[in-house]
């Protein structure tokens, strides 16, 4: 019974937010120099195609992560979706989705959200070690 | 200033996350006969393209929301996605989100829940409204 509820913790969406908001501020409170982390390459497959038209170096990840995090800890859905409609992956999959109906679509976006902050929860950690490698800190 | 906090306040999805619990709570406080809704078409394009493989009355909507209001409250994400499985507009999206950045995939799906948060306190509230119609109360 107490497996359960832990495995039930672990899935929680709400908790999932909390631990994004820590992960980010222990970022912060390491990485004391951001400039460090420039131009040194992003080297998991963060950019994936957008790599060409961003910054893919670290100190862009650092930055993208902060605001990310503010967008958590604010709670609000941001009113500016220009990033979305540029993504052409994520235009070709709009459409289909208004056709589905809204428990399908909750399911959807409620395991989207979740599985995107603990990915972002992991690639947070790897930045910080990143930058304790780079000044020579050993973990 | 003031508008522009007001504005932002819509946008929240914490708020709407409360506010579909709130109109579900209302729903089930005016719904005391949840039988009656048995067999009452569902009008709207609720049920879309499943229309046939689910039960597409108004009873079948009221579990539904209810239902989805319970994971609302838990903050869980469900574990058992076979819904998203079996829906073949969702798994054929899945694929070209994967390539996404995680940047754009976490504005998506926060907005997407948002956005499906809001269509379904609506017909949550259409549904208190068609209950009424139903036992004769005038709105």
């Amino acid at each position: 019974m107490q497996y359960a509820e832990a495995k039930y913790n672990r899935n929680s969406l709400l908790l999932a937010l909390r631990r994004y908001s820590s992960v980010v501020s222990n970022m912060e409170q390491t990485v004391l120099v951001p400039s460090l982390l420039r131009d040194v390459p992003s080297e998991d497959e963060w950019d994936g195609d957008a790599a060409e038209e961003s910054c893919g170096d670290l100190y862009g990840n650092y930055l993208t992560l902060k605001a990310i995090r503010n967008t958590v800890e604010s709670g609000l859905v941001p009113l500016d979706d220009r990033k979305v409609k540029s993504n052409t992956a994520l235009s070709k999959t709009l459409e289909p989705l208004l056709d589905t109906d809204p428990e399908a679509l909750f399911r959807f976006h409620l395991k989207g959200l979740f599985s995107v902050m603990t990915d972002l929860t992991k690639k947070t950690q790897s930045l910080t070690e990143k930058y304790k490698d780079i000044i020579g800190v050993s973990h």
